[in-house]
């Protein structure tokens, strides 16, 4: 059996109960939620790993070392917010480089990522570098749990509950058609790495622009997650870079629940909408199953969920049910089918 | 300019200083050393991250999964002995696959990694696994620091300090001959990964069996770090991945320091002199240039050196010098050239 015939949920299955260790030690919480946490000499610590490799999780024809930088930082941290009110302390980079890259986009990654890193009072205090076919750039990150109660699991989500979104959805997955169809027209030349953004193919302040720099540029929501966590009320939390329907199912899996989404609910950008409106597509589709937002996916008991709502932090998007009635979709009251997401091995 | 004009020296001279914060906050020990260290809560930790890729530092037509998750967690737990008096703790690991690969090749990786993990009390704690054109094993570490007495860096060498080496030099590198020899007399055969050791081209107690595993299998010195650091004495340290000539050049850079390694005394296994014996070459070459061996590189004051000599712990494979004089070998009292070391870049 090869891994492509698992693919990735099937693999993620099979290898976690071998990872699993018990929870004694100073392991608090193991493999399976955003980003590990760990009792250290009194204190709680969050840990995750993401790898960004190009041509799987980016196109260096449209993502200027700098962005790559940023962007592989920023999911990193975003791990750290899905766990709650967490200060990102450090991290390590492996980078694997083929000979062939410009030293250039080497030095412009490392800038990239040093800005977002000194912005948040974070360091990075380490790594390795190797070669490798393509581009591969391997973070491990730390932060600190600032207090207990601020840590929310993806385990935490019961019936009854409201679940909810940050900011809006949709709009990375858009960015990525937008500069796949930049592609198709020819705009990718090879062995020259345009800086997309930059180079201005998209002038400042057109909904286009907005909804590639969504996907090239994420913010990591640490600050709403500490506002969240401050306010109290959450049950459960993780972030949507699977996009929100995948994000659902797997947090309806850890919590052993089952969910109810209504796209009308969907939160979308007044740039999707308007991209939308020009004929490319269903937004709702978008919003629903598009990955890489890297807003917070999160459940609440109804009263805390109407109060974040009436304060425009969040959306509800759907409530929680029961185990056994899955993870549906209603579109205008009747259920509705929903596309399958990204799946990396497939 | 590209990467491979640089070389790897030159990339990392060029990315440390990018990486390089002001050692305020947390951290202790910054990039450049086998780790960084920081202060977490009351204590100190040590953090390091290493990146195996396939074709680079492997090739799977001759280790087994076992060998790979084995040697996968080694390395970087080598990278912590090379610290001092320092317990691992956790680690996260990210996995770059094909979807080709055998389900059961991944499944022993983690097996391999696991077993070695437990034998140390220590947990993988997460990471992520994501596709990529070649299998790519990086992982991230974490290890207690003992008592900060324990703690050696790579630059704490003076002149008139002996330069030492535990174990045996230059095994590894016959192991990786002996490999492609098997390989180029038609051994190894197109998708399927063989296990070399298991599989018993050679069989147990030959020489060329005790130098594959030693490639395969390497074992971080933590045992033995633990052992110096109590002794007290060493006054800076590192481990052997890149091979001796090359370690000793880099300890001397970070100690401002110069070194004069001598051929006669470097310490070599019956096994590495009776395969040298039957006609493959000068054993010598392999232990002063040869990497991967993850023994244990230091320095020490002369007559701590000289203790540490008689009890078997070490072997004294040099001296330092004054910066002025370089990293120079002798060979019976004449200089010698050193063939060049193992270029990931070049």
């Amino acid at each position: 059996m090869r891994v492509r015939d698992l693919g990735e949920w099937g693999l993620l299955e099979r290898l976690l109960p071998r990872l699993q260790m018990p929870r004694r030690g100073p392991v608090r919480v193991g493999p399976g939620d955003d980003a590990a946490v760990l009792r250290l000499g009194g204190g709680l610590w969050a840990f995750t790993a993401d790898m960004l490799v190009e041509g799987v999780h980016f196109d260096r024809a449209w993502t200027s070392g700098r962005d790559l930088g940023h962007k592989a930082l920023a999911v990193n941290l975003s791990d750290l917010a899905a766990m709650g009110d967490v200060e990102p302390l450090f991290g390590l980079v492996s980078l694997g480089i083929t000979p062939q890259i410009p030293v250039n986009y080497v030095d412009n990654l490392y800038g990239g990522m040093g800005k977002l890193a000194r912005s948040l009072g974070f360091f990075l205090v380490g790594g390795d570098t190797v070669r490798a076919p393509v581009l591969t750039v391997s973070l491990a990150v730390a932060g600190r749990v600032r207090r207990p109660k601020g840590l929310f699991l993806r385990s935490g989500a019961r019936p009854g509950d409201a679940l909810l979104a940050t900011g809006t959805l949709g709009d990375a997955a858009a960015g990525l058609r937008i500069l796949k169809a930049w592609e198709a027209r020819g705009g990718k030349r090879e062995g020259k790495a345009k800086r997309f953004l930059k180079t201005s193919h998209l002038p400042p302040g057109t909904a286009e622009r907005f909804l590639v720099r969504r996907l090239l540029r994420p913010m990591p929501r640490l600050e709403w997650a500490r506002r969240l966590a401050a306010r109290g009320g959450v049950t459960s939390l993780m972030d949507s870079s699977d996009g929100l329907w995948r994000s659902a199912a797997i947090l309806c899996r850890a919590s052993g629940v089952g969910a109810c989404l209504e796209t009308e609910k969907l939160p979308l950008s007044q740039a999707l909408r308007r991209w939308a409106q020009a004929g490319h597509g269903n937004p709702r589709d978008l919003a629903l199953t598009g990955g890489e937002d890297y807003e917070l996916i999160f459940t609440a008991r109804p009263a805390t969920a109407r109060s974040l709502e009436a304060m425009g932090w969040a959306r509800v998007v759907g409530r929680i049910t029961h185990r056994r009635e899955g993870v549906r979709v209603l579109e205008q009251g009747r259920e509705r089918h929903v596309p399958r997401g990204f799946e990396h091995f497939l």
